[in-house]
């Protein structure tokens, strides 16, 4: 055994410390109570897959982001890199499983990529999935919308947009517009950064892929059109007659509009984005991001869409599919930018503080008589000095401190002080957990 | 990308799905509670570590038992053993850390071990740990015995015993005996199968490692002390009177006894078992283990105990520190068996059956006011026959359907229909959720 090793944490992965887990933890509770109220299920899968499986999936560009085992040479194993592929895995292994199957799944995943912790890019994060397998119904989709547009505001956001589009309608775009299918990624990799670069950067980008200047500008002036979005969808109908995937695109979204109104989504926080072009080889239809209207550029705060040929990557059949991912990390920064969170910094909500003529028993006792009456608390457990022992109360955030010395004791009285408002009671001892209560909720 | 690849699990893991993991959160929600009604705090760390922080604790013993990363040459990083290296590592990090430190955690860790999953054993397994890092204080020890002691019962089991016992106890016992330090794991380790094997053979087994018989036997005399807490400590004060250190390991036990009391648990619970060794080379002061009483041979709930060297492994001051183990599949088992586990095996509470006549939209809004209401439920998504739909429901055991085809949707109702007593009704689409939740209910 190395006498000493030095405490240290490979770049890229964090701890996470109490103050921020509890708010995690508490924002986590409200989502999943929406997810289970849709029927989402909760499923976890191991953090090790054999490579091959995570390969079939992403390929060789995967291979660089992937972490493997040194187990068997180093090319067995490896850890999941997102929560797709285990789902897929786990329904192609499961034929038993009663479709559709709905889940809910929130775990970490970890990636190889550059860490810029300051920026929040991590190599180890979270991740939040809710996916329904084994449906092409579009009712699923406008479900995985609701659920997201319901969790959020169970969160007490309520400035945000759910931007949608849907890749047939983007296909049928190029398609009317004459451009060849191979362009097809790097035209929508352009158009996806619109928001970003302009209407004209797009342009310049383009030029400089070759693509032809004519059908571009054909492109561009779809892109162009905004407003409510049954205008959006019969201006994109009149403009693109005669393409029938992009006909079956506006059907699609008419469709979802439909779906997540039904399901109480008012449609003013629905927006069709015809830019909007999210994960170019995953996506087959509907496809939507969620994004703050109140806090300019902040990134979206959710995103998702259908993505039907999945899970016949494992020799079975294609299985349709439809997902959303809740980015935690960026809700938490919302909410606290928002001044939202609301949530506890600590557990305890009274320090029990210990002077010397207390006894440790006793201190135990009160902490009993605290906790049998639904507080959290803890105990200072060694007598010291009384300002030491407020200290540690107000640097842990624990609101109320209880005292009971030798002539408390004796005259069977607790004693409570309220840091923040430097109030203090001497209450009997039958009646101080009712008045530690009192003084926490008022 | 491979057309095909065979999804597979690697040998030792596996995945939740979601019944046996609603059961799991259940519990959890129920644990963590009491944990943070103690002042526990919640806490995450990375999945992986740098080795040598790993083999700090665990040596090259570890080595063998510990998945290590490929990442640059498969001696850099690994994936954590267990939460307390973790734990010491974020206290020596994190100098700020208001001391003492309580937390929670509750996170899978990885071991190369041999695979039983028919037998629970797995490579990767949730562990759930409590601790108090920073204190000397046994009142930390009593807390700890107390919050398992109140998470099992919150539970609803409430047959089990705590087995108490004290490593200086354990020390002094084999020093008034005459037997030398080097000796002690190997005395020790027999001593611990006691249970299993009977005085007989741990007589045996230690007259094969060649330790002298007659200390042996003054040893095993003590460990035939039994009886109420109070008269083993009586009577093995009385025996091993002149040892300091058993008479420091009889008073410790004393005081964990005494704060346990006054945190609430009766004293009948706690059992003194002088041969309860636990963890050799890891525990400094008071062990116990969780035991129930109404299953035989069922293995321990929760075991933990004071280690007050470990920290200082990483360079730093030795942290004082005393934490216990539950053992959630195990726990989760006992539920089981006990018949005391009362968890829904699906979220949906209702399945809205989707029949020819009924458009998608008026599913979702049957949903969308069942959730309102605070049931949780799911739509059948495409028009089919009844029966599948009904199968469908039953397999997931989702108690009640709902039914509106045509005619109710034109006459304003609902058809409800509890599967499991064949009760249906029809009512008014104005009272269906408050019908819906009286039939859950009742």
């Amino acid at each position: 055994m190395s006498p000493t090793v030095q405490a240290r944490l490979f770049k890229g992965v964090k701890d996470v410390l109490p103050e921020e887990l509890l708010a995690r933890n508490q924002l986590m509770q409200t989502l999943v109570a929406v997810f289970e109220r849709y029927g989402f299920g909760p499923l976890e899968t191991p953090a090790m897959e054999y490579l091959d499986i995570l390969l079939g999936k992403y390929g060789t560009e995967g291979d660089k982001l992937i972490y493997k085992l040194a187990y068997k040479g180093g090319e067995t194993l490896a850890l999941r890199y997102d929560l797709t592929v285990p789902l897929s895995r786990v329904v192609a292994m499961n034929p038993d499983l009663p479709m559709p199957f709905k889940r809910w799944q929130v775990q970490p995943v970890w990636r190889a990529d550059r860490a810029q912790p300051a920026q929040g890019r991590f190599r180890e994060f979270i991740q939040c999935d809710v996916d329904t397998v084994g449906t092409a119904s579009l009712a699923a989709d406008a479900e995985n919308v609701a659920v997201v547009h319901d969790g959020i505001r169970a969160l007490g956001i309520d400035d945000f947009l759910v931007r949608i589009n849907n890749r047939k309608l983007l296909a049928g775009i190029r398609e009317w517009a004459g451009i060849a299918p191979a362009q097809e990624a790097d035209l929508f990799r352009s158009i996806d950064k619109l928001d970003k670069i302009g209407l004209d950067g797009v342009r310049a980008e383009l030029a400089k892929l070759d693509l032809p200047a004519e059908p571009v500008e054909k492109v561009l002036g779809v892109m162009e059109i905004t407003g409510a979005p049954e205008e959006v969808l019969a201006r994109a109908e009149a403009t693109l007659a005669g393409s029938e995937r992009a006909a079956e695109g506006v059907s699609e979204l008419r469709e979802l509009l439909e779906g997540v109104a039904a399901l109480g989504v008012a449609l003013d926080r629905m927006q069709i984005d015809l830019y909007l072009t999210r994960g170019l080889d995953y996506y087959t239809g509907p496809i939507y991001e969620v994004n703050l209207t109140s806090i300019e550029k902040f990134g979206s705060l959710a995103g998702g869409g259908r993505y039907d040929d999945l899970a016949g990557v494992y020799g079975n059949a294609t299985v349709p599919a439809t997902g959303v991912s809740i980015g935690l990390s960026r809700v938490l920064s919302a909410l606290r930018k928002l001044d939202l969170l609301k949530s506890r910094t600590t557990t305890s909500q009274v320090l029990v503080a210990r002077l010397e003529d207390t006894p440790i028993a006793e201190c135990l006792r009160i902490c009993s008589e605290l906790r049998a009456g639904g507080i959290a608390c803890e105990t200072y457990y060694d007598p010291d000095r009384l300002k030491k022992q407020f200290q540690l109360a107000e640097r842990k955030g624990i609101p109320i401190v209880a005292l009971a010395g030798a002539s408390e004791l004796a005259a069977g009285t607790v004693n409570l002080k309220h840091l923040a408002r430097s109030e203090q009671v001497t209450v009997p001892r039958a009646e101080f957990v009712e008045k530690a209560a009192a003084l926490l909720s008022s």
